[in-house]
């Protein structure tokens, strides 16, 4: 079978990086280059050390258009820049991991809502994609089975703990070590950006949708994942609501709904959702897990890429678990 | 002044070497016996391997009469069995930190909730203390302001991360370091028994409180404290509320009210209670933190104890935060 | 191609874990059953929680005949009773991840030690292999070129550092979250086990090898890896023993010799061993890192299991890195 | 009695923290200014968010020459030349944290090295302190007893792991959480400069002291403490051994020989510096454990002060260890 030939922007970033990790295995694709302005002429394992012995890739500040598809990396705002400043040929596909094409109200419809959870089919046949947000994707998957029958009638409430990659690599006081380790806060209560975005997905399953997401996003202590625990009012029983969720992710690869509790490291350097469903008076419970950098960004965009290119959904993506 | 004489039961386990800690270096008490029928004959510092160099102490499976206050570091459903075996003197002032004695629906009101920042004057004048769980107190210290006034008049939404510490010394699965680690779970959803102290305490402030607590508790990869995020609806301002909360803690030494964000390892080792309070849209948002061990456990008893005997509520409770 | 048919026994414990977590994924490999008295009937996703919604396996009790690889990941002592008990028929490949048969002084050369980069050849040919211990391989695979030289001439001086689940999932004191996480301790100072297999790897190399291994063992408060520093007086320069740990590894695919100082996330969650070299006055410093479960344990086994089945050495072990 | 007036310059930093962490409960000091030129008019608990509740001061850019004492926190380089540009009356006594004034080869005797388990009586009528480096303590700490009977008699093999407060606040690669959680690490092999200052001490007990110490720093994952493995040959036997260290520590408040094994967590969070010796073969070996930011930094800074006014060594000192 013929390879891919894949292009990266923004390479010495974490979801680049992540990105690359899973390319150099990715049977089916052939990384043509690896852009970063910063790093151009330095090895890619001088940056994402863990390669060091994988790859022998440098760095380029250059760009080729000897490619099938190109994922950009880049930081919020700077995909759209990039795309202004360097014009990308028609036939070449375009997978953005920043959130500058996310949202219908901006930027219509010639970009695809990433999420194969809810776009499957519209991915197969899309040319560009934005790739959804790490918070974004973790709790639509807690949430779309039930918007997919409009039975989401209340406030939800929404509590997600990420670990510090979905911070980037840029230092700061809270992704401080000395500060870090051992701590929990709060940050952008009920006003994180990404809500914008569950909300154009959750009204896209249940048309005029326009209850209140509350939610509150924390930063914990750990390097990857993320954990949403999630509820609602609602009149489903335990047994249907079990019932809707595994029907609704019956032929998804990736996703799978656990009857019994489930702990964040399930998922960790997997490109897994796990989701767990409790009943407890009229609240219906979600538990929703993912690892950020995967399917909560650069795994994802890989399983885009497979959905656009008619490969196995999973290919290059069957990770083995840290597990601890 | 004369010292006050206590005596420790269960002093082997994280609440009872907690209290070993601070009564070492409280200058007002003399500990008379610490108590373990399991390590009877050992040296305090066996057990608790940081008190080495600070006491010569040893565990002993005797009691003695001869003390002013019995402080019951035994597991819950213990304290009870062992005030039924052990008859305590009238004069000996018992300040139990398991949950026997802290439902007033059981016990009645010989026990006072030994939480200051709602019953200090009570507690001043009690012989029997039921100490507050941790997680319980950290949530009260929430809502306590609201309550006073009647400002809870909806349902209250709660997610609360804890420390490794909380669930004590015993050896079990998710207290493995190779499990818990890099890892966040959710349990008892809905369902921890915390929730039936909290309401008792809310209904003495605000008689006839029927609202709902949602409360989501979670096990984090920390040892020591716990975040509770809090939201309800309410007509307050944001300047009202900040007012409001001041004003209800002005006296309290312990408990403070920062305009400020918060993060866990403010209070980390120390008797803090630190309290944020935000307004997003209808919601008031309020963050508590505490450590669990000492605000939610032995430190707080010890505050008790001062508050029992006339001392400075701080004695012995001035503690340098672990900050890092 | 025909694929090889495994049996795991002692699938519940953490090399046991980590053997499924690799072999689920392993292109040629089937899994014919995996057996664990302790576990029979299970699902192994209730064990292993990671590998749900991969793999829907169950433990047993039984054994079958019908395999060509069987892995032994019980506890040292129990491999030789299980073999006691359970003849395996002679066209079977046995792969031991205990300690039992890795001393040629008790066992002769029946089994033949499976560190690929001192054995290659003999492992290809093999039918019962002693998988190496974590520590062992991490230490080895810094000494190996030296020994290969004769070049070591005197004391080595070895500090090394494990992760928490070199110690397996027994509960015990020191696996306990509360008292590991942020801790650091030393055990077995200059008496741990595995300097028997190491004496006898650098003795295959350089014939009557005699001189004093010094091994301070740590347990450090991560879970997976092993960072060994080790140094000794030696006349190379700089520039001679980067060449020759070059050389010696240069056909060797999962380990390689970084110019660049190394850290221990560079190899967890992969099958590679890195190894820096340093020269500092007349003393030639070594620093090796390993994942203890992988290139320590069950991926060493999968990596022998290819070598013996003449499968690419690297078949089902090009994982992506945990990275964070 | 009258209390000593304290200044602190370059109370922003991490040594500067941990120093008002101590002053603030401190009852024999008053803290009369608090210089930081890069928050001067904010609150110190704006910088040092553990502080809140606790004190009010603010920091400012201006010096007071009303003080009995004068601790320097600032870099290393920057004391000497705050000295040279703000002359300090001769009445004022001042405390060096950074390494500009221990080297005797550099600075003569009118600064003292205010190590009391060295230099106690020195100490106490010196006018200018300069504090020991943190690995340089816990180093120390571990060979002072042989040095003072000149059994030094070869090599000393040091490896010390610390934790990320040893690196200071500011931000880097190797500081970031990202980084560093779950990591290990070798820097500056056998270059350390704390090693200069270790050689002055052992050559002070031992004239004409020679030997090699080579020395092994490594970055842990933990956030406060020092662990230092050493050995040497000795011919002490383990009881000698025992003996040796229990005498030259018998009068010191703050180290302890323990004959059982120590972890790090034994000593985070309080002042103590705790020994354990072993015999193996001929090698004595020794394990030492500090906080770097008390024992090794402002903790030792206070003891100097204590010392220099005539207080209990201990007074403000009697820290509740974080033990978790």
């Amino acid at each position: 079978m013929k390879k891919i030939k894949a292009g990266i922007v923004g390479g010495a970033g974490y979801t680049g990086g992540e990105m690359l990790r899973l390319l150099v295995n990715h049977p089916l694709v052939d990384i043509v280059f690896v852009n970063s302005n910063s790093n151009a002429g330095n090895l890619i394992s001088d940056v994402h050390a863990d390669l060091f012995g994988d790859t022998d890739l440098r760095f380029t500040s250059e760009l080729s258009a000897d490619i099938d598809v190109l994922f950009l990396c880049v930081g919020h705002g700077d995909a759209k820049k990039f795309l202004d400043v360097n014009p990308v040929a028609k036939e070449i596909k375009i997978i953005d991991l920043s959130q500058d094409f996310r949202l219908k109200a901006n930027v219509g419809t010639d970009w695809v809502y990433g999420l194969p959870e809810l776009n499957r089919d519209r991915i197969k046949n899309a040319s560009f994609i934005a790739n959804p947000g790490c918070f974004a994707t973790c709790i639509q998957l807690g949430l779309l089975p039930l918007a997919a029958k409009g039975l989401i009638k209340g406030e939800v409430h929404i509590n997600a703990t990420t670990g510090s990659t979905g911070a980037g690599q840029s230092l700061s006081t809270t992704s401080h070590f000395s500060w870090r380790n051992n701590n929990l806060s709060v940050y952008k209560a009920f006003e994180h950006q990404h809500l914008n975005e569950i909300g154009e997905s959750l009204s896209q399953l249940t048309p005029g949708f326009d209850q209140v997401l509350n939610f509150i996003p924390q930063r914990g202590d750990f390097t990857r994942g993320i954990l949403a625990a999630m509820y609602l009012e609602s009149d489903l029983t335990a047994e249907a609501a079990q019932k809707l969720y595994e029907s609704y992710y019956a032929d998804h690869v990736f996703t799978h709904v656990s009857k019994k509790n489930i702990d964040l490291k399930q998922v960790v350097n997997t490109n897994k959702g796990l989701i767990h469903v409790e009943k407890h008076g009229n609240k219906l419970f979600v538990v929703s897990i993912i690892d950020n950098l995967l399917k909560g960004a650069s795994g994802q965009a890989v399983q885009n890429m497979n959905l656009m290119f008619g490969l196995p959904e999973s290919e290059g993506l069957r990770l083995k678990a840290a597990a601890f």
